[in-house]
């Protein structure tokens, strides 16, 4: 052992661990490792393990700082993160992304921005890999977010710690236990004022909500949280493997312009199957992901029923839904020959 | 319309319609229900919803007071509930029953006694279902408490609005909709005290974390945890369908004293659904179902794998699981020839 310090920190082990441990989620035995590093204590932490553990198991590990220019002082931040890396011997670069904010507001903008640029460079560098820095506590934060949204399995099951190159490997690790690590480690890691911005919904869950659950029904809410999150990812994954084949036995060939499906097929499904499989039939039609509840599927259901179905169902996007004989039909709403009778 | 009042409440009414709603989730089509009134705003308004609207559809109403004796004004409250309902024509009896607190607490021993003599009054009267005031707050409350448990799918599915003779017609209904309605209908609920105690974890989630929920999250988050339990409902009843059906592909028959598995066949299996099978052979071996874990079922889980397998592992009831062969034998731990490697 050539460590500096003569006794390992806990936390730093702790992270190394889980680092090396998630190289069982990726396919390639070597090969080059990005590890996206934003400059707080998750980033810089997982950069330092990663650049410590990797190499010694034939990985190549470079961060990538990406710049979102959304603030004035962030390329700064972006460089002086690259330097403190740098000064490590760990190889890192800054890229600037412009974010484009449209209707869904500036966080989730800056996100796809972010996962865009890094799939670029993993795609321009061959990487066989990018690790992202997110903690239990960012698992817990967005089960508690998609429990307010109520859209059940999908959105519960938070994070997975492997999705196509993207792999996170802190998600057992605590957000102190980040912040413990770069102290050991002598990293000064960037305190991002947004993240202290009760205007965002997660800084209003991170700062107020969590705090008080872990208060009032136990310290270990935010493990149970990512346990429960866990559970349900492999529950989403099968439900939604046998909803897509009981889209397919239910999908009528050969429309182009709408879905249609066998009402009768879909209405002997299980209902946790049929709703599965009408919100692939309806996103097929081309209907946005982001504007589809709940409410709609089940409103979309009731076509299937032999009396008090309603003409038709309004969907997001301009769609609606209605019957035609045995046939659950999708399509342009104008298309549609009766009124709509439903509004979300 | 014979109503006393010129203007009819709309909590009365959603409250009637949902009553009458619920009557779709019964076999019967006439016959005696049951209302379970603790005295208190949601089961007085669905006591007097069920007595207005259910004799007009063929079914004859009584409502039921248990009176736990826990607390010394008990048997008054109880009475005094009796005489509101008789004194509007509706039928009201008082059951005594003998709480006897073991290790699970007050809270859960008294619930079990009021469920066990809710249904033996149901038996002993030929009742065709038994209907509980449980309201969408109370929903919102359960998948709160089994989501600080993190046991997945099954504890966040929170309560049936059916489940054999019990029925729960108010599970869409806000809390403060019953209370409304026992206004609007000149009754005077009783208030548990029991409810403002926050040594109870309940009472705590009702008045601290589901208020701030709603602060940050926003009005709608009550509603959103209900969905996701119904939801979570459907996912369950389907997964449990398909897990049972493993665990009586994977039992090998002949034994008495312990349940064998094929480990071929349960390390094939879906994890969703392996999981849940073995948590079918561990409780079928005769594990307290309270006692056992998520933990326990990943951990017996590593028994399935061909390298890196602990030797056994401890299970609750005084079990332990090990590997024989090509089987998974869950037994009790005394009778195990190799040591116990895992402690939860």
């Amino acid at each position: 052992m050539s460590e500096r310090r003569p006794r390992l920190d806990p936390a730093v082990a702790r992270i190394r661990n889980e680092v090396v441990a998630s190289l069982g989620l990726l396919d390639a035995q070597s090969g080059l490792i990005i590890v996206a590093c934003s400059g707080g204590p998750d980033s810089m932490a997982l950069a330092s393990a990663a650049a410590f553990a990797l190499p010694r198991r034939g990985f190549e590990v470079c961060a990538v700082i990406i710049d979102h220019g959304l603030q004035p002082q962030s390329r700064e931040v972006a460089d002086r993160t690259a330097a403190q890396l740098l000064d490590r011997g760990i190889a890192a670069s800054v890229r600037s992304v412009v974010t484009e904010v449209g209707g869904q507001g500036v966080e989730d903008a800056a996100r796809q921005a972010r996962y865009a640029a890094l799939a670029a460079t993993a795609q321009e560098t061959g990487a066989v890999a990018v690790m992202l820095g997110h903690t239990l506590d960012d698992q817990a934060e967005t089960v508690l977010l998609g429990l307010a949204r109520g859209s059940g399995a999908r959105s519960l099951a938070g994070m997975r710690a492997r999705r196509g190159l993207f792999v996170r490997p802190l998600l057992a690790v605590r957000r102190a236990e980040t912040v413990r690590s770069c102290e050991a480690e002598g990293l000064t890691p960037w305190h991002d004022p947004m993240n202290d911005d009760r205007a965002y919904l997660r800084v209003r869950v991170r700062h107020e909500v969590l705090p008080l659950l872990e208060q009032e029904l136990g310290p270990g809410v935010a493990g149970a949280l990512a346990r429960t999150a866990s559970q349900l990812a492999d529950d989403s994954a099968l439900l939604d493997e046998q909803a897509d084949r009981l889209f397919r036995d239910a999908a009528v060939p050969g429309t182009r312009t709408e879905t249609a499906m066998l009402a009768a097929t879909l209405a002997e499904a299980p209902p946790a199957l049929r709703r599965r499989a009408l919100r692939l039939g309806v996103l097929a039609a081309g209907a946005p992901g982001s504007g589809l509840t709940f409410e709609h599927l089940v409103a979309t259901e009731r076509l299937l029923g032999k009396s008090n179905a309603p003409a038709a169902i309004s969907l997001p996007g301009g769609l609606a839904a209605r019957r035609r004989g045995n046939q659950l039909v999708i399509g342009r709403a104008d298309c549609t020959d009766q009124g709509i009778v439903w509004q979300p």
